[in-house]
């Protein structure tokens, strides 16, 4: 029997009882649950989880608008019952269905590492996520995007910024997007683009935050002198380089490592960092609370 | 309000409904959940789950003998309600109560790393356990004991392997102990004593295993040309470095690093290895199956 | 004033003033250190060196063959010089031009990660080599080579052992190639065919040797219950999964991960891993020392 | 026939015939070079050099002020020899006997890890020093630095800076100071002290520098929430946590974990990372240039 798995995520002040009250809830209404994550940070009193479930497809209807019977599971049967236990435990919550996939598009400037890893990781169903438009402000990285067969739109900041994301904006709403992955883009997004867009950009940023904000970090870092270079991926918001961390990681470097080295070894490490940013927004493990995420595994 | 943390572990064949019968049964003895963690290894279909809750120390009587009130938590009726879950789900249970500490022997020969380390990390309350006796082949190691005012005892393997193994069993007998520590402890032991503490004695293998089990295996990775070496905490049984891994580490060597040097950096993963290994028996991580362990953090 | 890029190696036993006479050596023939590398193994008494020195461009002939006058550069000439150096010090040396580049074939079956990772890395100039050919036993991976615009060839082994390596032989022989990469190639060769490529061909191995030998590694690291898995770049040989280490990467998994993620996430040191050995290859920086590499960086 | 051990450092512009005049230079004075590091900073255009060379302790006098012998090697001669070669390739110089090791002084306040892992890793011979003398803030590691039989001072700061660092200062004068260890010493030096032990005191800072200077470095960066921590080892200067970076080290954190697990992780990887980059300053790899470290192992 084929079934159909769900997400819910949930974060709330901690209470007792949250997870039997939300594990039950979930019971009730026929999900077997196959995966629980929960975490309290007790630094700010909060609650976090994450539970994958799975309801037999016969019981889920094609369309959840469509009546449901009694024996079925009905997502609008479930939030409309599950909103009581929210309520009383003041949990802000939401339910995924895995079969229904959020649509990314890649924002790329010259560079092709993190573009390509992108791909070839999403060709190897290792991103849960349709890839349906890649845009650039430069014409390089076009063949690569028709080898995978993805459609190209250049878009050309020359005419000035306001035209140039109006311009973006249109393909984003034909395309029906629903998150930007900047993957080594170069070009910086207005303050209303960015907020239209709040938790929604993924970018990768090519230092360890939070130093070496801001250009060049490799070369920052290689003028400081540090033994260990990093990137970042994160949400990118008003504040250039200032969002909420979603993944990072690190590559020890040596004193006889040059500047153009930093750059070479660094980009494995973006093109990887970038792609374990995608996996955890895509398995819906980002919790965000107070200006950081929670990333919930 | 004080509190009573108990910690909560279980295995079984996996089955729909499990983790909402099991925070079903804790919240209704009245215990409050602080931390889930469960994991369904599917490529075996078995379930792990362990639970940290908590139950306000007023309800909990002095000992678990005296009989209890309605109100009251009580191990015992906890344990009595829980079997009819446990049987219905062919669950095998455990409850620690989180003020009971183990009792730890650490046996060691000469090298002081590991011993300094442990007994640096339990004087900073990073080992739930208690160290009531340090045991030894050798006398050399005496003067860190008493540093730590920790009785030392010197047994001889000059008077045959089976009255040495009869003197550490008594002197583990005198002192109550639940569990064996060998910190770099560089005798064998027979596979009846080995038998007698089956999955209780942890030993540190300084060596990354499968590969080089056995004797100096520095040597034996240095002659092989590894680029990486490291160190394992495992549960010794009965046949030599091959007990199931509890937790490992590794560091990156050069080629221009002497055998000696191996072993100098081998010092620090062996070390914390070893601890990171006991951290997690202590804190009840560790889950077995099928010879080896599942660490469910 | 444009020059070309020489390096040097040797290995010696250890001796006084080895350094001394080959640094000196080099300077009397005109050449610019630019980098030495050097290093004793106290362990074996044996000296190893790489030098990269460069010299004035006009001082080089076009071909070595042709007459060379007084103040120019002479390949023949060093070596005529340096062979009294040589000899004097049971030296073993060799000279490599720069922009003489060794020619490699990649043998793949069906995965494309490592594949791709080659060629990519080629593209960004990190792989001092050409690639002229791609060869293998599936057609699968034909789409990737002619994207990189590399021929393609597909050696059929239902043929027979013997037939198939002949065909091999003969791509080999037709692409004049110096070096052969398995990039996860799922077939095995036969002890001539080792025997004639010896020290010739760089395998990836998905298992941290010597340790996870064999077919399915990451299924026998899972059941062991490893808590670090990894890759291994080395020279194939006749013993299979044995001949020497080049270079090895890991990563840690956790016992929640299933043997499906040990794979995927695998690939990436695996690919990471065989680009790194290349790396090191066609930077001359491997030594081959009684059955062991040393990597002289 | 025993030998004495020296080290010599050398950096200059780089120059063609650097290393050949050097290498020369040494064997003509009767050095046999055990070890040669070098390095050009390409982005500086600096040339960087270590050799490690041994000549026969039958020629080296008792003192250097005794005349010697024509066979004999004198670090007088040597000195005088060499300082034509440096003139002329502007080279700046050091030479070191390996015999005279420095004497360290161990500064503290109420935090034993440091502490701890400095006298340890000094026992166990991995740090090339004496350490005759531990001075801190406060009594309470009195009974480490009495375990390991050296003398403890407690200065009080009370009395005021001034009166304290005359202390200070009289202590180091007493026990012929070389260089001070700030092993998680939480007291402010004046400018006045720093600028007199210019690059002269290693700090440990419990933070990845540049990211998070200044105080509780684990709590920003638990609010920032980023993914991996560091600690760092650098010479402390005028501005606070703003010295040349020795060498760092990083170890990832989870979501799950709070500030205070944050800085018990945080421990290992700050005493790891302070006798790392002690090792490096006694084996004299540190190399200076334009405020920031070139580490040439």
């Amino acid at each position: 029997m084929n079934t159909i798995q769900y997400t819910f995520t949930a974060t709330s002040p901690d209470k007792s009882g949250l997870i039997a009250a939300i594990t039950h809830a979930i019971a009730a209404s026929g999900g077997n649950i196959l995966n629980l994550a929960q975490h309290t940070a007790v630094d700010v009193g909060i609650f976090f989880c994450r539970i994958n479930f799975s309801v037999p497809e016969s019981a889920v209807p094609e369309s959840s608008d469509s009546e449901s019977s009694d024996q079925s599971f009905s997502e609008d049967r479930f939030r409309e019952l599950f909103d009581e236990t929210a309520r009383s435990f003041s949990l802000t919550w939401q339910l995924f269905r895995a079969d229904k996939k959020q649509r990314m598009a890649v924002l790329v400037s010259k560079t092709s590492h993190c573009l390509y890893e992108v791909l070839l990781k999403h060709q190897d169903k290792q991103l849960h996520c349709d890839i349906p438009v890649i845009i650039s402000n430069h014409p390089d990285l076009c063949a690569v995007a028709t080898e995978f067969h993805i459609p190209f739109y250049q878009v050309d900041p020359a005419k000035g910024k306001a035209a140039y994301e109006t311009d973006l904006a249109a393909i984003l709403t034909e395309y029906r997007i629903d998150i930007l992955c900047l993957a080594r883009y170069m070009q910086i997004l207005s303050p209303e683009f960015t907020r239209a867009w709040n938790n929604k950009i993924i970018n990768i940023h090519h230092g360890f935050l939070p130093a070496f904000k801001g250009a060049k970090p490799y070369h920052q870092a290689w003028h400081k002198g540090v033994k260990i270079i990093g990137a970042t991926a994160h949400f990118a918001n008003e504040d250039l380089d200032q969002g909420p961390i979603i993944y990072q990681d690190v590559i020890r470097v040596q004193d006889t490592n040059s500047i153009e080295e930093f750059v070479r070894m660094g980009k494995d490490v973006e093109r990887k960092v970038l792609v374990e940013g995608l996996r955890r927004y895509f398995d819906h493990s980002i919790f965000l609370h107070e200006g950081r995420t929670f990333i919930i595994e």
